[in-house]
């Protein structure tokens, strides 16, 4: 079997090689490409694609794979785990009629087109006519794929493998039920004052701040480095090039801090999976939602702390005296935790942020059950922003339009980003248990106890585990949303209702 | 034949796309790759290669080919060009065999290695050792790919086809008897002066006026842009994305100027191949002599002209008043065609550099026919170098070390460089003919009129001609190296011997 094994991983590798070159003309097409090189860049995205494709669906990968599935006994436990998880995918994927990834792959560009034309118009009409197709479409692949209890699940798993329906209705009920009766109060409280933010700082220094913190958290910067984008990223082009990008924007310092701290926290996972299980499920991360803990651990639970700028906020002040010497730290670190509800999902607080995801789950899920229609989305979309974020939903842009999700065809993606934040929430927890010096430590500068920790705990083992089988063993229980609630309420009760 | 000439096509662009891939791979590693990614962009440049490989020499495209050209009067005149071509390429693809591939990729690897490691130590003993394996296994392509004459013919038909020993022999014969001739009388002259381009220019001011430069060329910056990198080269990611990159020194603003301008006319070249021919012959440039002719005709004849600088002087007087305010047009206009006998090829006068590739052939020629061994090559070397240049070689480093071609394998390259020069030489004289407001259009900083010449008689026809019918197209004759004497006695007549 060693032999099948080692063929196994050259196929599997070749595979993972096609997958770092898409990553690699992504990545130039954000950060350098210029502006004639678009219609060069598809047609080359879409070769390799196909021939990845061919690869990752070849008679031969299904062979080796069905022969080491029967002979699983003679393979180590880790072997046995990469061949189970390669098969689960191999199937999956040969379950895709060329006819069928050829409507999507031409309904999704359609969709993107008239996506942009809509931002463009502030007009979604077109849009949610090719959306209906999209959601067809998506039903069309929940059938290809199977489910147990509700189509939804089928697409979710693409993302979130295991997680259901089942699990995630009662979850965002306790965020119904709790979050938005605790944000409610917060709003009943005085505001805290951040118009300092708005300053004016230079772009440069932002820019090299935002490099000091990226080493701070112990960024790798010999396997990787840090590009301007207008979305902000993380990519990895193999165990020692992980790349992140980030954005600035002069009046606006937050964007570039924690857009830098995001990235890199997802960067951090990277770094830190095996390079020997490259291109494999064990050199793998779990899935978006644990993927998502990781950035979200970094920019919240660390990059929005107390502690965390009681170390860096001085040197904040060094590379804006101008802007900061005059604001103290509480007030600083009220700003960056200012609570207010706002109509676009990528500039929510940490709070209101799972109420846009709320949204986009319920309207996902009824979607793909057949509840509701494209038609009736803005009417929707305008009742639950009034509902659940008291604010009314200004035009289509600020409206449906915001999200490309849909446009791509990623129905079961969302969900992910607040699962992330609630696996944060409780790993953190975990991690200042164990870690007794932990504050002490962020205070004074260092996290790399907090980054051994995740890299023992979580980084190293790939897919070995399933995220709730990793989340029992780091935390002896499975997800659990009071862990975010707790930290919810300590950190935003001091800030508004003790302090205030 | 439409629907087999349209598979041709397809199957055609997508050995393009992973022509492509592997271009935007290979800028990354010397434009922004962190050092550790180098592992994992070597194994993702050979599953490209190896992938773009097994298209180039399919049974599918073979049958394709073989079939259109059976019925190749029923195609239009470029589309039997493109077939032709395209036959020949494959047929020659299909002589290698896995096995001398594997060998050769080996070998090179090794070669470059001890290239390096060589470098390093100052000692060419290990090099010359892998480089004897180098020169049989050249020997044995040679055999593999045929040839009429001589066997260095089947190699250099890998970079200049139909160019053979027959034709560079005598034209060698008349850069030994002409050219080391005049440079003999040129170095009995009093030295010009230039100890000014030595001075400290500041390397912003260099990167943007090496930018004006380039705009200044024509060279469209939609459609591509600039970056550092050690090396300076051009690189085409499909139509509308060719981008240069140059290289700066602080005390040495010459390097910036020439090798931006350089880049800019091998970049110009391939923004002028006609899109709608990506990936066939017709889409691609003829041979590197021609594409050497184009950098070097905007290099030299105009980059090193007086006329050019008549207009860009003042604009670099202008970047640069403390360190050029108080010289002369003319004094710069000396100093940049200062000729000087030097060990390092890359860094030769326009003049000189021609008896740095007469070496270079020579010893090619006599390796390939097995008439010196490579044990030889250090004394070899400094004895024509002695003869040729007038000048002791210090090192290895400085001596047969300095260049990475022969570890790479490439043999057959190295004359397409003079070439390049010759071509130049014809091609620009023609255009002065041609354009009688040239000169002073230069002089007046429009390249427009010359450039759109080039479009015309150069870049437009992509393969559709070869490289010498190209030449008789253009000036009525055959490549002769008369041109390049001429411009070289009127242009270094007047420096040396007229002015001093």
């Amino acid at each position: 079997m060693t032999k099948k094994y080692q063929r196994y991983v050259q196929l599997l590798q070749k595979v993972a090689d096609l997958e770092a070159v898409q990553a690699i003309l992504g990545w130039d097409q954000e950060v350098n490409m210029p502006v004639a090189g678009a219609s060069s860049r598809a047609r080359q995205l879409a070769t390799v694609a196909g021939l990845g494709h061919e690869l990752s669906t070849s008679e031969e990968l299904g062979e080796v794979l069905e022969t080491l599935h029967a002979h699983r006994d003679q393979l180590t436990e880790g072997e046995q785990r990469n061949i189970d998880l390669s098969r689960k995918d191999y199937l999956r994927q040969r379950r895709y009629t060329r006819d069928f990834v050829e409507r999507r792959s031409r309904i999704c560009s359609e969709a993107y087109e008239k996506w942009l034309k809509g931002r463009e118009d502030n007009d979604s009409t077109e849009y949610l006519k090719v959306l209906e197709e999209i959601v067809k479409l998506k039903r069309e692949e929940a059938e290809i794929l199977g489910y147990k209890a509700h189509p939804y699940d089928a697409l979710i798993d693409l993302f979130e493998p295991d997680m259901t329906v089942a699990e995630l209705d009662p979850l965002f009920a306790e965020v119904r039920k709790k979050l938005v009766g605790f944000v409610a109060k917060i709003r009943e409280r005085p505001q805290v004052e951040s118009d300092f933010m708005r300053q004016s700082f230079p772009i440069d220094d932002q820019w090299d701040f935002s490099l000091l913190l990226l080493k701070g958290m112990g960024y790798d910067f010999n396997s990787g480095r840090q590009d301007l984008s207008p979305h902000p990223f993380t990519t990895t082009f193999g165990p020692g090039d992980i790349r992140v990008t980030t954005r600035s924007e002069e009046k606006n310092f937050a964007n570039i801090c924690w857009s830098s701290i995001h990235e890199g926290g997802h960067a951090l996972y990277e770094q830190g999976l095996l390079p020997e299980q490259y291109g494999l499920p064990l050199g793998k991360a779990v899935s978006l939602a644990i993927h998502e803990s990781q950035s979200r651990l970094w920019e919240n639970n660390v990059g929005r702390g107390k502690k965390y700028w009681e170390y860096w906020y001085l040197r904040l002040q060094e590379h804006f005296p101008r802007q900061l010497a005059r604001i103290s730290l509480d007030q600083f670190y009220h700003a960056i935790n200012r609570i207010e509800p706002n109509f676009i999902r990528t500039e929510a607080d940490e709070l209101h942020y799972h109420f846009h995801i709320l949204i986009r789950y319920e309207i996902e899920k009824q979607l793909i059950e057949g509840s509701i229609e494209t038609a009736q989305l803005p009417g929707i979309w305008a009742s639950r922003y009034r509902e659940y974020l008291g604010v009314e939903v200004p035009d289509a842009r600020r409206g449906i339009l915001q999200d490309i999700h849909w446009a791509y065809g990623s129905f079961g993606y969302f969900p992910t980003y607040s699962l992330g934040s609630f696996y944060a929430a409780q790993f953190f927890q975990q991690a200042v248990k164990e870690l007794p010096e932990l504050e002490r430590e962020l205070a004074a500068g260092s996290t790399k106890a907090l980054l051994d920790w995740l890299r023992d705990q979580v980084h190293r083992h790939g897919q070995h585990y399933s995220a709730s089988d990793l989340c029992k063993k780091i935390t002896g229980e499975k997800l659990n949303f009071q862990y975010f609630m707790d930290y919810a309420e300590k950190k935003y009760g001091e800030i508004y209702f003790k302090s205030l």
